[in-house]
């Protein structure tokens, strides 16, 4: 008899999941339960549409509901939300937003790929209709036509994460100003501060008013819009979009007695299982194995959704595949330089114990041969294993070749490479493209010494 | 008592290793011998040079004997050619090309660091004084001068390689016309013709009079210049550049009894050590361990000729360090495409005895996402063990973002990673640098299917 799939959140970990037991088990049933609007969509491409590099929005939306179930052959139900698991019973209780009526299904084997929620902080005035998040495809439409139809001439945001960045350039693009609030001392909290000098700079240079070390207060309706309240001082915005991070979505999985780890995100093996029989999860409300620590952790981000995705209806559909892990890979443009980094930072191993000693190394070198050019400076950060030699961290900043560069210490990082390996890796070499020492050389070898 | 150290060879890999030596030694004796009038000058860049795409020819060179013996405290001699090596007697015979007079050198540790030379097919006409090869730094003058004082209008390269290809690139960037008659049926020969056909329509794109299958038959003066005699025709042209390989330079060590490989080139093993005692080799005169076969392979390139020197004059210099090998990557700017190989082609696999069965997989994917504007396609190859799924080699085509991609596979290989591996490699994605699945993904994703 086939079996009944079904699926809980239908973005990039659960239509993946869901593509992969369709193409599997092309007679089984499958449905996927998605309780906003949309399914499947380009959620890191959302800043260029509403900044308008991105001429058409309609490019950022992946899938459809009808495409996946006219060409897939999958029964996606938007607008339906799951309020209850049920493992003893193999079921769950499903509520269809449109009328308010609940009904149950049952499942031979369950996908929880419920994502991650915008944080957002009990800030006085935070409900007000001229504040947003962006998470959800929903939430860029809403920011995009607040913009225009507003005629906003300037904005507040709340927060110096990447996605705060991505949102600072995308207004800078529409000539709008730009306040940028910060709690910390730094921009991308989630790298080193002492590799982003130049960028802070250059986020200056855009016309970003950046304010570090302050909190928002309050915010008030004022004739203009809004008046930011902060613990600096105060000004008036027209808008405020709040990207003070995210949290999973995973209470549906502890009320039904599915373990999830200190982050609160789901726990789940390198199968994708939860500890629950026949329950996975995968995506932004799963924890992963950390390649480098071997421990889970919640670091949510768009290709473990996606390899997760697919990794967990493969499992699901019969096979077996290991997900062997992440590294917390990032990357983003910020303005005129792209910030990078892979595994461990200086920052998150300094906090973590039993470690054992580290070094860390920052050097910077030419994006192409020192003659060629259009060669700029890029630095690259290593963190090392004392002893062993062994890379547990990189990042990178630079105006140009750093992404797919980072790329590289991600892969020797993964095969738990040392600085004497990397050294002597034979990387590509031309003029155009790199020095006969590549950055990555220089990092390894002077770490090496 | 302090060592005395004799290097012959005054380019990257010897003075790579006098470097090493020097600030090892500090009170050591250290001569340089090199043939020509320059040392340690960045090869690769001589067709920009050439081109006018960097202004200044002097940034070429890395060190001159002025600045090494002044700033570095390395003894260089140029013009002075080593005629003979005594194993025996821990000698080697000198001639200072400036007087004709010969001495006798004495040495604890010697290198060989003879690089490679340009082979010149045998062809009548070829030494005609409007004919060059680009090898050394004074090749790269001579031609430089020749293309300015004789106002050339068309250039014929013989050899359609890096070089050639790069050459090319350099003579329609003056706006001189270019015919390149090559022997094979594909342009760059160390690649798969497959991966090429846009590379290949690009460069007739930019009006390059490519002739596949055709060889030279004569080079005869002639009023404008010189008559090319092919088997295919005949044409007039101004000037030849013959670039259609290299041989190594060798033959100083075969007579002193240092084994050579297949390839003539001088055999070491890892701690870059000849059969010899306290004789070493490094760079183009050299093989090296090709890290996919497990083989020593003949593969002249300048990164190798870095790391390698600079490896044996630490050997040299009393430490120990391992040159793991190579894999032969390569990188080339080709007009609007950049063409990029590490490990194995199909076609050098299928020469192969013994290597096992292997498949082929290709793809294309786009450099950003989709939806980012000037996304690209690319293409990638690869090259798989069948059963193992061990990725041998890979081949990249594509018009940004090749390089440092490539290296991705590079380190991937080092690591003797499979298609599985490579698949869930967690690597920056972000719209303006990759598709969430990077083309490597998909390579791998397909080619593990």
């Amino acid at each position: 008899m086939n079996k009944k799939y079904v699926i809980i959140g239908g973005d990039a970990a659960g239509m993946s999941a869901a593509s992969k037991i369709r193409r599997m088990q092309p007679e089984s049933e499958l449905v996927v339960f998605e309780k906003g609007p949309h399914i499947s969509f380009a959620a890191c491409g959302m800043p260029y549409w509403i900044s308008g590099v991105i001429d058409d929005g309609s490019k950022l939306q992946v899938l459809t509901p009808e495409i996946a179930r006219d060409k897939r052959n999958i029964d996606v139900r938007i607008r339906h939300e799951v309020t209850k698991i049920n493992p003893s019973m193999n079921s769950i209780v499903v509520q269809d937003l449109n009328t308010g009526n609940e009904f149950v299904e049952t499942y031979d084997a369950l996908l929880l790929a419920t994502g991650a929620r915008a944080i957002v902080p009990p800030i006085p005035g935070i409900t007000s209709p001229s504040v947003f998040t962006l998470r959800s495809l929903a939430d860029g439409h809403l920011i995009k036509n607040f913009i225009s139809e507003q005629e906003i001439k300037h904005v507040t945001i709340i927060g110096g994460g990447h996605i705060g960045l991505e949102m600072a350039e995308a207004c800078r693009h529409l000539d709008i100003d730009v306040s940028m609030v910060v709690r910390g001392d730094q921009i991308a909290p989630s790298m080193d501060k002492d590799l982003l000098e130049k960028v802070t700079e250059n986020v200056i240079e855009h016309g970003v008013d950046l304010q570090f070390e302050t909190t928002v207060k309050s915010l008030e309706k004022s004739d203009r819009g809004l008046q930011v309240q902060t613990t600096a001082g105060q000004f008036q915005t027209d808008m405020v979009i709040v990207s003070t991070g995210v949290m999973p979505n995973a209470e549906l999985a502890t009320e039904a007695g599915i373990k999830v780890g200190k982050s609160g995100a789901i726990l789940i093996d390198d199968h994708m299982q939860t500890n629950v029989e026949n329950i996975f999860a995968a995506g932004d409300c799963a924890e992963h194995n950390h390649l480098v620590l071997d421990e889970s952790m919640w670091i949510p981000m768009a290709p473990s959704a996606n390899k997760g995705g697919r990794a967990a209806g493969e499992n699901m559909a019969g096979g077996s595949v290991r997900f062997p892990g992440i590294l917390g890979t990032a990357v983003a443009k910020v303005f005129d330089y792209t910030i990078a980094q892979t595994g461990l930072t200086e920052k998150q191993a300094r906090k973590i114990e039993n470690l054992g000693e580290f070094e860390t190394t920052t050097i910077t070198g030419g994006s192409r041969a020192h003659y060629y050019p259009g060669s700029t400076p890029m630095s690259i950060k290593l963190i090392v294993e004392k002893g062993t030699g062994r890379v547990l961290g990189a990042q990178m900043v630079g105006q140009e070749g750093v992404a797919k560069r980072l790329d590289v210490l991600a892969t020797a990082i993964t095969a738990k490479m040392t600085t004497e390996d990397i050294g002597m890796l034979d990387l590509t070499y031309a003029p155009p493209f790199a020095p006969v020492y590549d950055p990555i050389h220089v990092a390894a070898n002077v770490a090496n010494k």
